[in-house]
């Protein structure tokens, strides 16, 4: 069992290896107010380095994932003394939250039912893998609001490619979780909220056959290739490899496939909960 | 009204905040002539930092968009003196102009009937958003001619990914739109000429709810997404960020939404009419 | 005909122009052994500069592409005495081939007949074509052994984005050449392996109309683009052009634009062989 924060706008359930993440605060839609952010960002921080922790999925309570930042503290932000340097530091503030989901060692899940909206779509683009329902609402509304998506930007050009990212962004253009697969934005679609969870015991399956300290490695290794060079790249993959291999990980692993037989990581619920 | 040069080769109109550029030439196929990328770009740097142009369309008269570099002239050139000096500038001078169309702060759509060939499908590459008729011709027949699409190759690249670029680039394979869709080089397909006019005027309607300068920064930011360091882009980000929250449109923006009103931006075209 | 050298674990054919690289070591699944490895390194080698070779194909001989690494090679190498750098050296060693293939100046065409895994995905991500069997069987096993996608992180990245490469990394998902097409890895699929053949000489034939000079200057800028500067670029590209242009290729294929007739380069078989 990992250390994990208490939290109240979060709940969070740990189960055969795996956190799950609900925001929890529908009565403000999710919103990713100061006092949710803080507690995700302490959440990811206290499981970042704990290889127990196989995988991380985020989702949303009350049938909706995330309506992005929280308008309302904006009004009152704007109402009273706010400066530049106030507003800087907490836009800043979301950039290192988005960051810290997209570089978590952990394989990321977003299930995404209800909405995504504006901030609460730069959330799922953070993830490693995304399912989504048909009928989820997506827009990315900032530029109505006279701001701009600012922190999100990348993550948002790293999952669906630039001439999406900038068409969704110029325009708020509204669409539902068909239009979010044909754009790269999701990997896999439900018919159904239930259904989410059929998809997210699938991925699961499959990420617990795989080394966690290999996924580690190979998450970086992916990440550093979106902008490394090809001669620090191979510099790079060369020593990652090599720990990976020379690892207890590594010897187990390669041996068990020459000697068929299963490596320890490997071990179905009901063994590794005997 | 903005203020627009004086041209030969295209035919301007401007109406309801948005600037419409007519490639009109279809006698040399709308050809990328000396002369028509001179008037382009005198266009383009003239309405650039005027925030009541909304959005700009591209598009060609004679049901044509266009058909690349003026070959004809390449052939003058090749029979005279013409140094490698001359060809390096001449086709830098494309190169700016690509760039022009591809960093302008208003949305640009690109409306694709009858062909868009060699750096003629470059243009449509530095779009925000494009829309093409099932019907009309592409391919990049450059290294059939013995030359190489040298200044598009970045923004087909960032258009299409690398993967379908080096494709196209290296067999100068011909397809149509409904491949251009497949293949991420349009957002956007209609069955008919006319039905183009009823896609862009969809994509204005979105447009048009969106603030004007918020529009500009994001585009700044989504293209800077694509190249700057995480620290170098986050700090970035919270700047334009600041910048759009502090300034008129951005208190106008969240007050509208937290007061349930509509700002003044997105006032329809009844009302800014009156 | 070109120079090539002698190979035991390659097949090598030449024919009009096209150099074909068959795998053939079916008895270990055409594996990335260390002599398979030096064999392909040798023969793109001697060919990079002979632009009598338009193209090449890399397929494998008995209904397999390619089954990634030597494990075998790897547990003997973890029985005895095997360092840090050893294995540090050896995989960069594997870094340097992907890097060849995917920098060769002619167009590369992979066709994927049977299974191709993880270090045999990579190596199709290098080509510049790929066609694929819809039955055909993917998958990323490394981290399933303890060990990670290192060198080819980059080539997975580059052919099917971030999105699709990461998921498929961190999961291990196994999938058919139904999904390899949809995720980008493929850009043709075919029903049978017969019909790899048809596509690959559909693909020749446009191929075969390229000037094969303007083709490497083509494929070293769209490789350049993805990663130099906006003005670096256009300096590179104007250069590029300028020799292009001005070669005997440009030349000719200019002037055979403007007088409609057919440049040498573009003369089918038939007209070659005489």
């Amino acid at each position: 069992m990992p250390h994990l924060p208490e939290t109240e706008k979060l709940l969070l359930e740990f189960s055969n290896g795996w956190l799950t993440i609900w925001f929890n605060t529908p009565e403000n839609r999710n919103a990713l107010s100061s006092e949710l952010s803080e507690e995700l960002v302490k959440t990811l921080t206290m499981v970042r380095d704990d290889r127990s922790v196989r995988g991380i999925t985020i989702r949303g309570k009350g049938g909706i994932f995330c309506a992005g930042g929280d308008l309302k503290s904006f009004g009152s932000a704007l109402s009273g003394e706010f400066s530049h340097e106030n507003a800087a530091k907490l836009n800043r503030g979301g950039g290192e939250m988005f960051h810290l989901v997209n570089t978590m060692p952990q394989v990321v899940i977003a299930l995404v039912d209800g909405a995504a909206i504006a901030g609460g779509l730069g959330m799922l683009c953070c993830a490693d893998i995304v399912a989504v329902t048909k009928d989820a609402k997506f827009s990315l509304t900032e530029t109505q609001l006279g701001i701009a998506p600012a922190q999100i930007a990348p993550y948002v050009v790293q999952r669906t490619g630039l001439t999406t990212a900038r068409r969704l962004m110029l325009t708020g253009a509204r669409f539902t979780g068909v239009e979010a697969e044909r754009y790269g934005l999701a990997d896999f679609i439900a018919d159904t909220s239930g259904q989410l969870d059929l998809i997210e015991a699938d991925i699961k399956k499959n990420v617990m056959l795989c080394a966690p300290g290999a996924n580690a490695a190979t998450k970086e290794l992916v990440l550093a290739a979106t902008h490394l060079g090809t001669e620090e790249m191979m510099d790079f993959a060369a020593k990652r490899f090599a720990e990976c291999m020379l690892s207890d990980e590594g010897r187990e692993g390669i041996m068990s496939f020459v000697q068929k037989t299963k490596p320890s990581w490997a071990a179905t619920d009901e063994e590794s909960d005997q």
